[in-house]
């Protein structure tokens, strides 16, 4: 795959300059020389193309001669996750998350979570490496909250969807929104408790459904995002 | 969680028989003793209770006092998954499909697979775990075949479904069906071929698109059975 990243700081009038492990994987990896082409997202809904003017192991300069302009997602969606304990089933809902085409993700640690030191490093490294792999070109932001609340705080304006076993009425339509953000919320393993479904139904929240299985926290994520994938 | 999994032949005349890992798992881990009470199922609907009459290390006997017969799922859900070359995706895709209510899993080699040996084992370890964490009571079965010819020849009479990027016309409808059985053909990284699409629409595959985005195989597998999950 001939797609690298680099943000648009490193982007500036008609070049572009990969660093660190885009530049070792080219050098070293792909063993790419100058001339090669290749494509450049910058995250930020830019796409470049362009050819290699000089190789080193920690710098590749590239002269950009195509770019075009992505609009970002509309409705957005942000997915407000509980913290998974189990670090590969955390990765992997965040991977999928971007896939799936999540604009942002939230995540919170809340009533029921076990409290766990979380490497946003590795996050926001496997964010990079999916927004690359599904041909993506806004690169999600991945932030740790406190507490729920906090979390909700950033996002007043947003329709709130949280997924709950029991819903009194479930609304087939939740994927029609008039809103530009929908925040998807996915409790902890053990779910959201009923305090912290109450807190976020009086504040405006619909109760959706996945369904009669269990899903573990990870599956939901999935479950829940594939929702709007097909309108 | 106190399910354990023993297969009908371990379950007779109000008695049941836990061996092996279920056995290691009671009397060592859990360190349960006389008179506890457990559930069993027994992946052909079967869900029963009772109380531990004996434990040794390698055999647990149950007293059963209550049983129920749920009822397989309808309409079956059939996937039929190109073989994904890494383990713990493929591991993935088949734990997270159980979670999603599929039946039966069917693995193939197709034109674009890199040939591999698949850990059929490890596989069947993950769909019984899957079941008892998800609450199930059916024990989907998991079948290596040749072919995509194969494995499509065991389910003439099921409607087919293949998740596919180029979709003419989308039936957003494609979730009601008249048949007992759905098919849902995800192909391998690369997807299926077009020589492939062309024999499944021409044995009567609905081809379904899941959206824009480029997903992985094992992304693509949880987004497909997701769309199954609310009626």
């Amino acid at each position: 795959m001939n797609i690298y990243y680099a943000p648009p700081s490193q982007i500036n009038n008609g070049f572009a300059e990969l660093l660190d492990q885009e530049a070792k994987h080219i050098s070293k990896v792909m063993r790419a020389r100058e001339g090669d082409r290749l494509t450049i997202v910058d995250g930020q809904g830019g796409r470049y193309q362009g050819s290699i003017l000089m190789i080193t192991n920690d710098a590749v300069q590239v002269k950009i001669d195509k770019s075009e302009n992505v609009p970002p997602s509309d409705p957005r969606l942000v997915l407000g996750m509980g913290i998974i304990k189990k670090r590969d089933r955390l990765e992997f809902a965040v991977e999928k998350a971007i896939e799936l085409g999540v604009s942002e993700i939230g995540l919170f640690r809340s009533e029921r979570t076990i409290k766990k030191n979380v490497r946003m490093d590795r996050l926001e490294s496997i964010a990079v490496s999916a927004m690359k792999q599904s041909l993506q070109v806004w690169l999600p932001t991945i932030t740790m909250y406190h507490t729920l609340d906090d979390f909700l705080a950033s996002y007043t304006q947003a329709e709130w969807l949280v997924a709950h076993e029991k819903v009194e009425k479930q609304d087939h339509s939740f994927t029609d929104t008039d809103s530009d953000t929908v925040l998807l919320l996915v409790g902890p393993e053990g779910g959201f408790s009923p305090s912290e479904i109450d807190k976020l139904t009086d504040g405006g929240a619909t109760t959706v459904s996945l369904g009669e299985n269990r899903l573990r926290t990870e599956t939901a994520v999935t479950a829940f995002l594939s929702q709007f994938l097909i309108q």
